[in-house]
Parts: structure tokens; sequence; C-alpha cells
């Protein structure tokens, strides 16, 4: 049997970092883990407490494809909460995670061949899946001034049949303003392109709140996620938000892909969104580690900095310290005992020049990574 | 925004039924269930009892994409256990449900416009997922007197670049044998056809056990889950065997599309498995159950039976009664408020003289059941 060549996807580089981390684990090493990609707290106390009570009662088979009724209806109210946005319960789609948002959300939308936007850097999973499908995925290398975010003159003759954004972006943590979301859409619609947001780090913001797609049209696909704000990475549980039109096309669609989201995530998910204080209690580490890290790493020499709107991360140009970040973050976890992410996952192109640091962790983690991360660069110049 | 052509799968015939169903429950009629496909249990207690231990101690964020080691094991073990096959980790992939198993297969195997034979009767989602994946089901009408399983002889000029068999297979129950899967699997293979073998209902067996296909050779890929057997149809916990080589292609393909399968149903999955003695307590009910149907069905005047070998349904030839076996459903639980599946998902071209009985629920529920139907007929003749 041969592999076919759809499946042919780029290895993650960021592996290389996490077994090299493993194994001076193993040898005995203490590493700081700035490469990870999740928070480190668990779901919310009351999400696993409404779990363990639902198992005692209920058989928890298959739920419907669309989702949990009550889960849809509390995701519809949360748009009211956080956007002052009116939004009905029909047009919200629980899915596996925002990785199966992102399968059913390309394949209501686009045929074999279509051409899909995405920003440069990105989450790299976005070219793969697109790749998967017998998609193609069309790099929009954003600029430094343009806060490493598409614009519309960076779509002009692309001939795009769909547009992709996350707002805050993975791996910069930019935020998109409500004008250059709404100037992005439009230029999209100008030239017949699909809309689809990537919403999944709202809620994690800090100067700013981020504004959802959905405050400016109802014509665009919206992709959210328990991952993140919720905590809840290993749970498979997201959610998007569909055009009226498209909700019977893309229940269809679920019902024979997935055919529905885990149950037990779901009732999950529905406590975890009345579990407030705890959900703060993580933000609040996230801000105090956000603050660790614009002062320590500028102090360390990590000065180039994308404005870290929001999410945890750091993404930081070093192309004035090396030509190799792959290289350059083997170095790093060797001397420093830091694990941070080679740029290369990012941005095929540009990325052996830039670092992504996570802030995901402890504040305890961050203080120590920080002040290992200067001793080596001191070493270092 | 348009919808892709690859979005236009069929509906399911089905959903009406149950519609329908939950209308009249609303009404205040009872209604015996027979339309349903799976098991009324809920995970085992020691599965479920595991994963409220595991939430009080651990983060669970994202597993590794293939799943957690030491479940991987110990279903490399369960192949010993079962089918005397020695079986490495390494090949064993944990995935969002067979769902998501069937999606990394046809990616992994299989590019645009590839033909994928079917056997109809068969699964419905096959036909849509591979259709939403721009690949080309290939019905291969199956014959009563082979068991409506395919044989050799039906691939002759089908041009396959894939072949998917089901054994026990839904809607019909029946399984192949050694001998047969070994012929077909042959035939496939002398038209270079990459070989899937669904055992999703494994475990759910009466007079002989059911054969893997790797008994027979590892160039396959083989799809389980821990719906049926393992009665955990809503936790989206499953699994496929590679071929050693295709490992890594289909790992790099997992953490791209799904990321990792739920965490929370991996830990339920792998202490499920030594619920030895829970499970065999579900196979008796539905042992009593099927001895019921094979009794009361004929008496009731429903005597062209598919050999009901493994799963839990009853496929039957309504050719006789009905041309229209939606109708004759809708007709069925209206008069006798028993909801029972009509053969279109199934079969599109045959189904509507044939009609699918689950007999997963429990054994008052089939008794009831059978007398309705019964009492249904005895009036209607």
């Amino acid at each position: 049997m041969r592999n076919s060549s759809r499946s042919e996807v780029d290895p993650f580089i960021v592996m290389d970092v996490m077994e090299a981390a493993r194994q001076a684990e193993e040898a005995g090493r203490h590493i700081i883990h700035m490469e990870v990609g999740q928070p480190g707290t668990p779901a919310p106390h009351g999400a696993r407490e409404a779990l363990a009570k639902a198992m005692a009662t209920d058989a928890m088979g298959y739920t419907v494809a669309l989702g949990l009724p009550q889960l849809r209806a509390r995701i519809a109210k949360l748009y009211g909460e956080w956007y002052d946005v009116d939004l009905s319960p029909e047009r919200v789609v629980i899915t596996p995670g925002s990785s199966g948002a992102f399968i059913l959300a390309f394949t209501a939308l686009f045929d074999t061949g279509a051409r899909v936007g995405i920003g440069a850097p990105g989450y790299p999973s976005y070219r793969q899946i697109l790749k998967s499908l017998a998609l193609t995925p069309v790099d929009i290398e954003t600029a430094a001034e343009n806060r490493l975010q598409p614009v519309p003159g960076d779509l002009e003759g692309l001939n795009l049949d769909g547009l992709m954004v996350a707002s805050p972006a993975n791996p910069t943590g930019t935020m998109l303003d409500r004008a250059s979301l709404s100037a992005l859409m439009q230029a999209a619609a100008a030239q017949g392109a699909s809309f689809i947001s990537d919403e999944i780090y709202h809620g994690i913001e800090y100067e700013a709140k981020a504004v959802t797609a959905l405050e400016i049209s109802d014509d665009a696909y919206v992709i959210n996620s328990f991952s993140k704000y919720f905590s809840m990475t290993g749970w498979r549980v997201g959610w998007m938000v569909v055009p009226e039109d498209h909700v019977r096309v893309v229940e269809r669609l679920a019902q024979n892909l997935f055919i529905c989201p885990p149950h037990a995530s779901q009732l999950a998910a529905l406590a975890a969104m009345d579990c407030g204080d705890e959900l703060q209690a993580n933000m609040d580490v996230y801000t105090a580690n956000r603050a660790l890290m614009l002062e320590g790493l500028p102090k360390a020499g990590f000065d180039r900095i994308a404005p870290p709107d929001g999410a945890f991360y750091v993404y930081v140009d070093v192309s004035d310290l090396t030509e190799d970040s792959r290289a350059f973050a083997a170095e790093i976890l060797e001397k420093a005992g830091v694990a941070v992410t080679p740029g290369l996952d990012f941005d095929p192109k540009r990325g052996a020049g830039t670092l992504r640091f996570s802030y995901a962790r402890s504040t305890a983690d961050i203080e120590e990574g920080l002040a290992r991360l200067k001793t080596f660069m001191d070493a270092r110049s």
C-alpha cells in the first residue's frame, strides 16, 4: 500500500525540541517549558465536578451532531456577555475542538484546489489540514509594521476562495482591531473569498477586548474552543458559528464526519462557562507572566517583539542573533535549560529568524526561565 | 458565501424516524426504540471510576497525537487475547472514534478522485465521508447468497484504489469468515487497492469469533472503536492499526487534523478494557435479545433475515410487504409504536425494500417491541 500525496504534510519542528527536552529531563536535568501551547491548569473545578456527577446517572451516549442544545444556548449567551452580539443558538455548532471546526469549515466551503489565504506566521495546522483536504494554502507574508497580521493590500491579485485570520494570533499574540478586521472582511468579500475567523484565544487579552467577526458581519465562519481561556485542551471541544443558511450543510457533514463531539467534554464545557472566578485566577497568572516577559525578555536581549495583545505567547525576531532558529533553540535548551519554539513551524520562509516563547505555565517557572535566559545571553555576548 | 459541492452529502433518513418518535413521545406515547445504533448501557463502571479519580490529580492536557502509550500497549495486548495475533503497540493509533479513523485512513491512502469500494448495504457515513474528501465511493451491490458481503467476483473491472469491508457489518450483522476475508484481501491487492477493515463490532459476536484482517496480513488498515463492545459511543474514542511504514504519515496527519483524541476518553477506555464482567453482562443481554428477535420477528412475519452473526442488528428484506420502506417504517411507528430504520440510508438502490431492527436496548423493550410488531402485522394481513 502506498500513501497518498495529500498525506505528505510537514512534520512539526517543535517536536524535536520537545523530544530533546524530554531526554534532558530523563537524564536528570531541570527544564523550563516555554515551548508549550497550552495552559498548565486543568479544566475548572466546577467542570470536573459536573462531569463526575453526570457520570453517575447519565449513559452519555451520542449527542446530536450539532451538540447539546443547552451548551449551544449557553455559548450564544456568551456572545451577548462578551461582545454585546445577539446570536441565535441555532447558528452555534459544537465541534471536536477547533481542529474539528477547521475540518468542517474547509469541507463546507471549499472544493478541490480552492485557494485559501493564511497569514505567515500562523498556526501550522491550517496549512497542513488544507493540504490534506486537497485544498491550496496560500501564504500571506505579513509585515511587522502591520503587527504581523494581513492587511487588505496583501490580498491583491491572490484570487482567493477563502481567507483565514486569527486574532489574537498564534504565534504572535497580535490582534486585529475592529477597523482592521472589518477592512479585511470587506477585501475578502470583494474577491469572493469566504471569511473564517479563528478566535480561539478570545478571553485571553490584556489591554483591549478582542473583536469577533460577528460584530461586523454574519457572513463569516467563526471558530472558537474551550481549550485556551477555559483551560480544556485535552477535552477536544470547541465551537463554530456559521451563517444561518449554512447550518444544515454543516450539520450533515458533522453527522457523517464526527457523529458528535465527546459527550463528557460537552457536559464539562457547559459547567466551565460558569466558573468565572477560577478562569479569572488563570488570567491573573497570565497577566503577571506577561508583565514579567515584557520586562525580562528585552533585558536578556530579546527586544524585537511583536505586539503581545493576547494569547500567552511572545514572538521574537532573533534574526540579528541567528540565521538558524532551530539550532538556536537547541542551544538555548542545551545551555540555558529552557525549551522554546523555533519559528519555522509558523513561517517556513522567515521562521529561521524567529522564536516563540510561551508564558502559559506558572509564574515561578517564568521567573526562573527569564533568569536562565538572561544568564545565557549575557554569557553569549 | 457559497457551500462547496463536496459538502453536498445526503441527509440521514433515519433522522425523520427519530424526530417522529420524539414527537410521539412528546405527545405522551410510549415508543420502543429499535432504530438506535448504540448500546443503552453507559461506559463500564470501572471506566467512569478511573476517570473520576484521574480528574482529581491530572491536568489532562493534550496527549501525544497517537494516544496514550499505555492505551496503545493495552490494545496491542488485546490482539493477543482475542485473535492470538502478535501486534506491536507502535502500530496502534488511538483515534477520535472510528469516525476519526476513517478520516485518517482515507486521507493517508487516497488522492482526489480515488475510487473506494464499499458494500451496499453498508454504513452510510463511509459514502459521505469519502464524498466530503473529494474521493469517489463505488457501491458494490452485494448478494443475499453471499450474506450481503462483497466477494472477489464483485470487484472485477471496478478498478478500485481502495476497498472497505465491515465484519460484522452494519446494518446486517453478517460476518466474513477467514477464507472469505482472505479471498477479498487478495482480490483487492491484485488490483492495487488498499484494504481497510472496519472491525467496530468485534466482540459482539454469537456463534463464531470474528476474524481480524491482521490474522491474514499486515498490509491493511484495521479500524475499531470503544463505542460498541465497550459501550462508550459518546466518548468518541477508537483505534486503528496500520502497517509499520505508515505510522509516521498517520501520526503527522493526526497531529494536524485532531491534535489528539480526548484525553478523558482515553483514560476511561484504558480502564474499560479490564471490565470484563460488566462487558460480559452486556453480551448476555444482547445474546438473549438476539434469541428473542430470531424467534419473534419471523412469527410477526419478518422472516427474510440476513444471517445475524454479530453486532446488534437484524436486517430484514420486506420487499414482499412494501415498495417504500420509509413509509412502512412510518406506519410501524404510528400504528405499533416501534421505531425502526428504513434501509435507504444503507442501500440507496435496494433499501426501499428493507428494514433494520436494532436489539441493543433492554430485554424488556425487545419483548414488548416484538409483541407490538406481531399485533401490528396480524392486523395488517
